[in-house]
């Protein structure tokens, strides 16, 4: 008879743990079933049934390689929940199920793994999400980052909510939910090579307490997390789905005096850095000073802002600065900051 | 102004490809929006509302890292679609929706990609699913191993299908859709390194065609498709459910010449290897005849045929053999071979 070791002997993934067997059950079984109890449905099933209110189901999907995988105010696990909760959100969604893709690098210390873990289960309780399927798949040494993470979210929407970008008008307001950039610099300054630290958090949260206090107003457009690419990246988008000009004013642009000075010092323009638990939304201008309030009445939401409008006086994304001048917003072409997300 | 290369220029994935900015959004926009086209609801949105039959709503998720990314028979894109497709298709099943998450490294040919990307929108056209969310990723050159996918998936089944692992009794009869073993061999020979060439080909395909068509027979108990850890590890997984024995047929269970014999080289138990279009089945003794006959009635299962029982008179899993002696199966514990899907 062989010996039997157990993962528990383990400090580092092995490949064995990928492999379909005992090894790979016993990962699943210590270190991501026991994590994930209160919002785990089946672990053993091919497919499980989702169980869904009345409405219009709604469905999406985000990948995750931020590196580190632990940085100030999150990780890799609360991201990959909130990522994808916050997606449902501002599409009009109530989120209800995730699945979770973990593929592990061997190698990856099991106690950093079960921290993860961890913070996936707290976030996805605290977010009102069931982790209803997931996989795992091991990689070798040198074929992973780490860890890389997939959720794919479902939820429920009602069928009277109409949000898009061809909702979008002439003279429309933006808002955005609170100041920008936290989550890229807080990620940035976690990784050792910058040789800096700071108490910078991340704002990686979920948004669904802000996307349902406006979601009643009929003059809400459309919303989106600014992740990857920022706020420019949004405002591209809406100029590009309309037709129409973006006109932001920058000195209303909330943005931490933490995240202004890295920004300054390294050379980067927060506006193209991630958030991870802001919002921004198009609101009719009858409807903005309403939203704006409930926002605010939110601990989230404190400090919301108007930011600008979308106008066909115009055709770029241009920006009015503190002197009254205009500075054009280019599309992001290079990535500032790789796996932020 | 800066020149602006365009992707097209590119022969390998840059790491720009993932910035969120522009360059995603043409990687998105010319390498897999044309190839999915007629499976792809919205590349836009941030959550897309799936119209769903009545009935219970299914779910599973699946992750694919097989090596090489290209193989006699199919491909990760192939694999990836049809994988998701089969866990809810055992399930009961019909599948409808899936999401796709692409974690590229650095350097990927991007004509590799394009055949991959085109590979898994003709699977997805087969099968009948759409894939109906998805998001890239693009991580540094050493930090994947080519391609990652993930693939979640969303079906409907009937209300009144009850099928499952607690409802096998004593004396059921296990089929098998056909022989085994065929990835796994298929796979591994398109590994230069092992030095054999075959004419073996992949088994990966949609199993839904023969879930179907046993779905109405009452005395059906349990599906799966024998993917990592083979025959084997699904005869495991009874036997731990159930807590009864397997008793497996040894000169039965149909394994191909080619299969074989490369197990015999290699030391490999093809019990062990993993399918990727086939399925178990678990049906109670009156309806096994009726089912074998509607499996062989199809194409893809003309080798259908019984191979085993579920026992109380045993606790293990046991093979009799052609000379009728009787071998333990054990379960799996290290990697026969690792990246097989």
């Amino acid at each position: 008879m062989n010996a039997k070791p157990e993962i528990l002997d383990a400090k580092h993934i092995m490949l064995a743990h990928g492999n379909g067997g005992r090894f790979m059950r016993e990962l699943i079984e210590r270190v991501f079933a026991p994590r994930l109890a209160n919002t785990l449905l089946d672990v053993q099933a091919d497919a499980v049934p989702l169980p869904t209110p009345d409405g219009e189901i709604m469905f999406t999907t985000d990948g995750f390689t931020v590196q580190p995988l632990e940085f100030p105010g999150g990780d890799i696990g609360s991201l990959a929940v909130n990522g994808t909760v916050n997606d449902l959100a501002v599409s009009g969604a109530t989120p209800l199920y995730l699945s979770l893709n973990a593929f592990i690098e061997e190698g990856l210390e099991v106690a950093q793994l079960e921290r993860v873990v961890a913070s996936l289960g707290r976030t996805a309780t605290e977010a009102g999400v069931k982790i209803a399927a997931g996989d795992t798949k091991v990689v070798r040494r040198g074929e992973g980052g780490g860890l890389y993470l997939a959720t794919t979210g479902v939820g429920v929407r009602d069928r009277g909510i109409r949000l898009g970008l061809d909702r979008i008008r002439d003279g429309d307001v933006i808002l955005v939910s609170g100041p920008v950039g936290d989550h890229g610099i807080a990620v940035m300054l976690a990784r050792e090579q910058f040789g800096l630290h700071g108490e910078l958090l991340s704002d990686c949260a979920s948004v669904l307490p802000l996307t349902q206090a406006v979601l009643a107003f009929p003059g809400l457009r459309f919303m989106r997390d600014p992740t990857r690419g920022g706020l420019a990246m949004i405002a591209h988008e809406i100029r590009r789905a309309t037709g129409m000009g973006i006109h932001l004013d920058e000195p209303a642009i909330p943005i931490r005096e933490a995240v202004a000075s890295v920004c300054e010092m390294l050379g980067y323009d927060p506006l193209y850095l991630a958030c991870e638990g802001r919002v921004v939304a198009v609101v009719a201008p009858a409807d903005a000073p309403a939203a704006l309030q409930a926002w605010r009445a939110l601990p989230q939401g404190q400090s919301a802002v108007m930011i600008g409008r979308v106008t066909k006086a115009k055709r770029f994304v241009v920006m009015q600065t503190a002197l009254g001048g205009e500075r054009m917003l280019d599309e992001l072409d290079d990535d500032p900051l790789p796996r932020i997300c």
